[in-house]
């Protein structure tokens, strides 16, 4: 080892001492960890001073750009992947149980119910779309009466917590029947760009990439003995697959099959939808057991 | 290798390749290490969804706390470590030359020129210090007219910014003579706090650490064709260098003896101390070749 290689590591081996008489000892664990991971970066790479700077002045910027409207640390624990990364190791693979996604900043508590059939877009813009599925367990058993959150923006990348008029659409939930099935109507989703205005909008732009996220639906979804379920399905052929989704949200087996009905292909429950064409897809969801660990 | 490790290995590939397209090189190379190291933490602590929502809510009280006079970020990257790490990094051991440590946020810029045996106190309070020594190259020759910055905190620890007075106090500049000598006077350096009542305090004190620096006097030596060196040097003896320095400044070869002196003993230039005991220490500087690299 080098002199320089023993000053660096001692310095690591210092820090991570310093955390020695950390009270909480999954407090203790983390901070070691951060900091033989910081340090490893900082060293990896050869951070020059003029870099730290940089560095800094652009966490200041992302802290103030931050407020009860905007996270803007989110963002950037979403466009690093961490987010995602986060979301895989606490949803660890089980089986053939259906893969855990993003949550994503759109979620409201108490949506209405839709009730079997019904129609969760109320209102909201965008082609029809009847979605239907089953909820079964790992070993192909329906599960009955699993609640079902179904939230998504409309067709111009907004959802309606975005909108300032108060109004209440594309999102709503719903139960598995006693064979586990479930069906609802909703609008085909869409890709739309997270805000991009701030400074990870700088730091995508600089890597030349795209904020849009690949157009999807998110389920939760939840029943008692079950892991809850956070996901979305993802629509087949949508480009921005290709270009990629900017959070890391997609998973091969969520891209699902939206066919597209011409207008006057009579819907599955009779619904009039006079001239207009409407989709549809199928999303059969298993739930793992709960407590895997 | 499991299901589950392959779909965490994968998901950090997927982000490191989205940086493929990053036009700076040096950007794209810092963007992936960043991305593979924050990921492993994830990884290898397994980071509750829990522990990732107060580390977003630790990082927005950081930004939150931030402003033109207050630097929470710089603060939270000295505490790390992360700070010392990349002097650490961008200071590369050079023979037997003088150890760097942390700049700190107090420097300012066009301080006062104290001469050869000024005192650069200039009324700040505490123990009127004299010190003395010379600037060498590493292979011992005196390096004549290097400019030698001085600063410190007073004997309440406060450096003369932290007053709302204007006063210029504890910080001065001086040459060294044609033999490589200095000579000046100060005040002895006690231990201050660096700022704790915000987010990065609240954490030293879960981790049951000092927000206290070890008492430690301020140098930036430069000259013509040798690499400027920023360090401190620390007072052997100071109870804080046992309980630990907040930020991971000190080292070995950069403490020294201040030898108090008791009232009465003549000062080396025959200052009038009257009935004031004084101390003196002694600071041998020795500095690298420009352009190591
Ligand atoms: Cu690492
Ligand atoms: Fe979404
Ligand atoms: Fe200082």
């Amino acid at each position: 080892m080098t002199t320089q290689e023993r000053i660096e590591e001692s310095l690591t081996a210092e820090v991570v001492a310093s955390f020695a008489g950390t009270a909480d000892p999954r407090l203790k664990e983390l901070l070691e960890a951060l900091t033989r991971h910081l340090h490893a970066f900082i060293r990896e790479v050869r951070l020059t001073e003029d870099e730290w700077t940089r560095a800094i002045e652009f966490l200041t910027a992302v802290g103030h750009i931050t407020d009860e409207r905007r996270q803007e640390f989110i963002l950037l624990s979403d466009v690093l992947g961490a987010s995602m990364q986060t979301i895989a190791v606490n949803n660890e693979a089980y089986g053939n149980a259906t893969e855990a996604t993003v949550f994503g900043p759109f979620f409201v508590e108490e949506s209405p119910l839709a009730g079997d059939g019904g129609d969760i877009a109320a209102g909201a813009a965008g082609t029809p779309c009847w979605v239907e599925g089953t909820v079964r367990d790992t070993d192909g058993n329906p599960v009955p009466g699993a609640r079902i959150e179904v939230w998504e923006a409309d067709e111009d990348g907004f959802y309606d917590v975005q909108y300032t008029d108060d109004r209440v659409a594309g999102r709503g939930h719903l139960f598995s029947e006693a064979d586990g099935s479930f069906r609802f109507w909703c609008v085909t989703p869409t890709p739309y760009p997270i805000p991009h205005d701030g400074p990870v909008g700088a730091l995508l732009k600089a890597a030349g990439r795209s904020p849009m996220r690949a157009a999807h639906l998110h389920f939760m979804v939840s029943a008692n003995d079950f892991r809850t379920l956070v996901t979305h399905i993802f629509v087949e052929g949508d480009p921005q697959l290709e270009i990629g989704d900017s959070v890391f949200g997609v998973k091969e087996s969520l891209v699902k099959k939206f066919e597209e009905q011409p207008a006057g292909t009579p819907a599955p429950d009779g619904r009039a939808l006079g001239d207009k064409p409407w989709a549809r897809a199928r999303f059969d969801v298993v739930l793992a057991p709960a407590d895997l660990r």
